[in-house]
């Protein structure tokens, strides 16, 4: 399917920027930047194959993920000044991977006859694994544990696409409609600043 | 075996509600406290399968483990301030999980062939890598690696589950006489607020 | 080829001493140290048969390096106040290391079909992986990330080989050369203090 294919490769675009940008905050050299892109687009696609069984990862079946990835970590490199002026076109694309990551996770997890919870996990990691092994990376605390509706538009579309795959959608369908949920929840949210509810700690040391 | 996997699910829970708690403290949403529950409760095993190379690991092989953590995890979300009292048994409960965990990543490995050393380190990385990992996505050093006669209670039990199934013991009696020694140093180690040895580093900055 | 399989296991001590003093900087316990050589020793190597999807790991197969890492670890452990005053012979002996993981990890996958990126990658990570979990263990940011010219040595010898492979040079000569041109590259930017250029991020909070 062409438009999913170009919507992954937006997708990854965004996450590898995502992924260079935090390493050019954290004063990582080049190498960093490289390492940061490579991971927060391709992190969580391999782990998810991994968890499959999937051996050797996508991301060395086709190698279009690992050179784009690396190309736009370059870019970012060179030129993060401009690139800082530029959120507003960032956010959408990132919301655009996460939906495209959501379901090609999920659907893949479903063809190999993952169970209901294990679908969608697969689904949300593959759109989220790789952000936290960013975070990890950068000595943070991972921002999808903590802020915004990030995780919960995957969730949502994860258990949407799950569900129109066991009433029989089609699959194309059933694909674009998960994917376009998440989007759609992903960009209200950061426009509506919503975020999700936290046990109250109160003030104990910790 | 019924009463290992009964052990194996007492365990599971303990430690999935260790790790919800953690990401409470941490001041993490609702996601965050679901991932850091699955993670602990269920990443040590996972990542036991992935090196066995038995994938797609357990959880995703029977759901109840999934369904659990994370029904675990919410109830401490909403309910944590009653659960912070009770300490008494939930040390007592991650004391069973340590003790199962280790004898169940020990034997698996045992049946796959694996060496000496190799078993052991599956069966104290089952008990422990969910921990450090929680520990990790906290930002903070692993516990395990500092404190506490924790992990080499599951060293003592990888190596004298290793030693029966050896010297030919029926393999019940070798899981059970283990676990019950790695839940019994553990809690005794807790009683008794043992410690392991450091090389002592000075007053270096580090 | 019995010279290799010497400066690999040469690499494998010197990395376990490395991970071994990073865990006695951190002040954690005998196990803590363990974990921490292990890990910095194999872990890179590890992460690579699971991607390449060789499990179980060339660890599990041939428990020296486990052996050997454990070993290194416990008399780190004992003797770390000699060992700090041991620099220059560390520092070389990492670097042997170095280059002999790069050659190991990247004709590893050029023999499982991987493709140009793909190999280089997984030689750059069998010797830097290691040294990443370590730091991730430790909770900073990973030194390769930031500092030296320690990861593009490694980019250097993996693309040397990939490039020497593909024009049909015997393999011997192709693997020393390689490994020799990352070993020299790494001593000398230890000697002159290279270092790789960063993007100038300012002043700015972050």
């Amino acid at each position: 399917m062409n438009l999913l294919y170009t919507l992954d490769l937006l997708g990854t675009a965004a996450f590898a920027a995502s992924g260079a940008l935090a390493a050019i905050r954290r004063d990582m050299d080049i190498f960093g930047v490289m390492v940061l892109g490579l991971v927060t687009a391709t992190g969580g696609g391999t782990l998810r194959d991994l968890l499959l069984g999937d051996t050797p990862p996508f991301i060395f079946k086709d190698e279009t993920y690992l050179y784009l990835s690396i190309a736009i970590s370059l870019l970012v490199f060179l030129f993060h000044h401009t690139l800082s002026r530029l959120t507003h076109p960032l956010t959408f694309f990132d919301a655009v991977g996460l939906g495209t990551f959501v379901v090609i996770g999920t659907s893949k997890a479903l063809e190999f006859q993952f169970g209901f919870v294990g679908s969608v996990m697969a689904g949300v990691m593959t759109a989220t694994a790789g952000g936290m092994i960013r975070d990890m990376l950068s000595n943070r605390v991972p921002m999808v544990l903590q802020k915004e509706v990030y995780a919960s538009a995957c969730l949502v579309g994860g258990i949407l696409l799950t569900l129109l795959h066991r009433s029989g959608m089609p699959r194309t369908f059933a694909l674009l409609a998960s994917a376009f949920t998440v989007i759609t929840l992903r960009l209200l949210a950061v426009r509506f600043n919503w975020s999700l509810p936290r046990a109250r700690y109160g003030n104990a040391q910790h």
